[in-house]
């Protein structure tokens, strides 16, 4: 994949963009404050789905955003025309010159694609004048925010399915066709084995994967005419799925034309089953196949799955070699966005020196972390330690081993010396510059099933998991609580 | 709008399709069958959120998707690679021949967007070479499902806003770049009044609102400064958002540049909430803006709002003039999928005469419905009074006025003689030319709001509506039930 947006947009996106970026984009640049060098970050606050990690994913897409970023004539063309309440126009020429010639000139700093991640972690931290950051807040979000909450919701569904493969087959119910693409590529991350959607396959590379529909069979005159029809078109590549009728019975005609295929030296791929009790009908279909022979035809399930009803039918024996897994996984249904956010976290002065920013708010989990962060993971006999979020403008030799969750002080921890460590922000961007090229799709799969495997299991338990030790470096914290104190006196509701 | 896909989208989206719908499409051409006309139904089995009703949506994007579908070299190139599991060529050159040179040429027919619907009721009737019809259940469902869940989640919203304005804020946590488009778009339809995706209003024409976010405020020294500064760059569109730091001193400070807007002979527009009580804080906020002389001043609340939330702050006597709703309207929160179906419903024989076909199941709401479809509503004193669906294949004078919905056969009716009535399907093709034009969106706005208006209350309540009176026709129900008998013998399991 070169660059999806690109080979899939004709239109601009420039323009995906809540209008009061652009409105305050404007009075930025009237107030001329517009080219300010500010520093963003971009976070959840809390893992989605009750799970105890998320992965971090987008970022490739996040690139091929800012690439393609640029106003065109026709976005300029509908901004001009636009009325504000006085009937006149909102925006004034010169600003539209200014927008056109606008050119991404940018610090990303980003998590790489696959990456274990924890609430309060920036995802993405932007750095650069005012106005670019604030123009790139919608798209950086809309993106982050679907492709994070997919490749979580695939990673706990894999990471239950017991080494089987999981198959994503969610086009058709996707919240649109973005929707579909997106969550095509989100799921292969986070380790599903291929997908249904021929166009994703096409695009992003993806193993694409299918059986056949039950209008196969009812366009034959019968289930076994059906199955004969597909046998002698595809010798090769025969699933069939069983339960048009009544499972058990399609499950025996599958063996008779499983007996023919074998006469012609071929082989019964598989059954797939998409209704019923699964874990009775794949016991039992698995015994009429082993009683004929047919030990290594796989049995493919599907309906309505996610990672609580796999897991439950693995407790119940189910006798399933693959699983396909449609809507639950590619609108994650049960928890079908993740509130990552994009906040103000240090604006520089004239001399050079930041200011650190903070927006305070009566929930502790909705104060954000001033500063400009980095996310340091220590590791201990290759498994992951605890992560430290502090700021890189305190001095290096001050950094203490020390970190706090700001939502529970209580959960205070001291890093050993021993720790090894890795700083998870990497440079994507260097003033406008693109300095990192995103892997293969297949090595950003590897890389993250590699990772999860470094989690301690009772993180990745679906029910009540262990809490994963992040928080704030002390100084962090200590600099916030001072911030919050100050802030809560200037701004005193009861003055 | 002329037409989305080709306006947005330079990819071919012809491939936006289950897999498996092109090996059946090949099996079929293999099998000789591929050109048998066929007819499928697009439907729902029941509506979403526990509504009472359902409003139909996305007709447009259908016919932009068909007008665009064409397999282009780029897609017969993707396919001729294609290896099957014994590393062979899935598919042969003849076939992607014949792909290559296929040309829609089905019959449409459907329900005209903005149409409140009810389960069962087919919202699209695609009659035409079984192939055809088959490639199509993909795209079609993918654009139905999401554009009428999202309609029929805004109509909801809008019911209980009391005419006050509902505007889509959605786009950050929107599922993917079209998750947030088609949403804005369906959103409009539903009834909202504004969305904030500037590439939607430029797309689609629907007008684009916004004030402004905290980031604004924390860029400035303070917020009394952030305010003035706004006054000043766009004197004639001033909302200020007012939580930063604390509301009510938020409000003092927005009264406090509201007067010097005066002075100026401008007007402080409106104050917005984005956290807190909303009920509470709204209140005050009134207060405090109405002792000012500020009485015009809209007060508009946004934050993770629902109809749910929004019913329940108005009970509270809110002081809401205006609504901001995203995230749990674009992504449909609690509950992200429609899940409409497309199944085979009469296959032509030779002879020209039509068999019916049917999806048995062990659940009856699986059970599809044989036929060729069309939906009768019959209105009494202006409001919607039953609906009927029934087969066209049966004689005009044999149609009787008894429905009854196969779900529950006690729901039985019969339908008074004094009645009007309309048939829903519209024809949108005729042998693959259209022969519809959707109306402007603004149009299909005004309809479906318009049509709301003929629900009677008790069907769009929240909690617990009124079951309308929909189902089959007689014949129909008589059809239907003989050909489950006939099946069920076929196929039983116990033979």
């Amino acid at each position: 994949m070169t660059s999806f947006y690109k080979s899939i947009y004709k239109s601009s996106l420039t323009l995906l963009t809540d209008f009061y970026q652009l409105t305050m984009a404007y009075g930025y640049w009237k107030s001329g404050v517009s080219e300010k060098k500010s520093v963003f970050h971009l976070y959840f606050r809390k893992n989605p789905f009750k799970s105890g990690y998320s992965i971090a994913s987008g970022l490739e897409l996040v690139i091929n955003y800012i690439n393609q970023f640029q106003f065109k004539n026709e976005d300029i063309e509908y901004l001009k025309n636009l009325k504000g309440n006085d009937e006149k126009n909102i925006f004034e020429p010169e600003f539209l010159d200014y927008l056109k010639h606008l050119k991404f000139s940018c610090d990303i700093d980003a998590v790489e694609e696959g990456t274990v991640l924890f609430p309060n972690e920036p995802i993405l931290r932007i750095s650069g004048p005012l106005i670019q950051c604030q123009l790139l807040e919608t798209p950086l979000l809309n993106i982050i925010n679907f492709h994070t909450l997919i490749t979580t919701k695939a990673a706990r569904i894999v990471s239950v399915a017991n080494n089987i493969p999981v198959l994503e087959f969610g086009i058709r119910r996707a919240q649109g066709i973005d929707g579909g693409l997106s969550a095509s590529r989100a799921a292969y991350i986070g380790g599903c084995s291929g997908t249904s959607n021929t166009l994703a396959g096409k695009i992003f590379d993806i193993p694409v994967k299918g059986t056949h529909s039950h209008s196969w069979v009812m366009a034959f005159e019968n289930e076994l005419d059906s199955f004969y029809a597909l046998a002698k078109v595809m010798p090769n590549n025969v699933v069939f799925l069983v339960d048009t009728y009544d499972t058990l019975n399609g499950v025996k005609k599958a063996i008779e034309v499983g007996n023919w295929l074998k006469k012609q030296n071929k082989k019964l791929i598989g059954i797939r089953l998409d209704s019923g009790d699964l874990a009775y009908l794949s016991i039992e279909a698995r015994k009429l196949l082993d009683q004929s022979g047919f030990k290594d035809t796989i049995i493919i399930a599907s309906n309505d799955l996610n990672e609580h009803i796999i897991s439950s039918l693995n407790d119940q024996g189910a006798a399933i070699t693959s699983w396909g897994v449609g809507t639950q996984l590619v609108t994650a249904f049960d928890e079908p966005a993740l509130g990552a956010v994009y906040k103000l976290a240090a604006i520089q002065n004239i001399d050079g020196t930041w200011k650190h920013s903070i927006k305070i708010s009566e929930q502790s989990i909705k104060i954000s972390t001033p500063g400009i962060l980095q996310v340091r993971r220590f590791y201990k006999n290759n498994y992951f330690f605890a992560d430290m979020i502090f700021d890189t403008l305190t001095e290096k030799n001050e950094i203490e081993p020390i970190i706090i969750d700001p939502e529970d002080i209580n959960r205070f921890y001291k890093i050993p010396k021993e720790c090894e460590f890795e700083d998870l922000l990497k440079p994507i961007y260097k003033n406008g510059v693109q300095v990192y090229q995103s892997p293969k799709l297949i090595e950003t799969r590897e890389k993250c099933l590699k990772m999860i495997d470094k989690l301690h299991s009772s993180i990745k338990r679906l029910l009540n998991p262990h809490h994963y030790p992040a928080g704030l470096e002390k100084n962090l914290f200590d600099l916030k609580t001072s911030l919050i104190h100050k802030m809560k006196d200037k701004n005193n509701s009861f003055s």
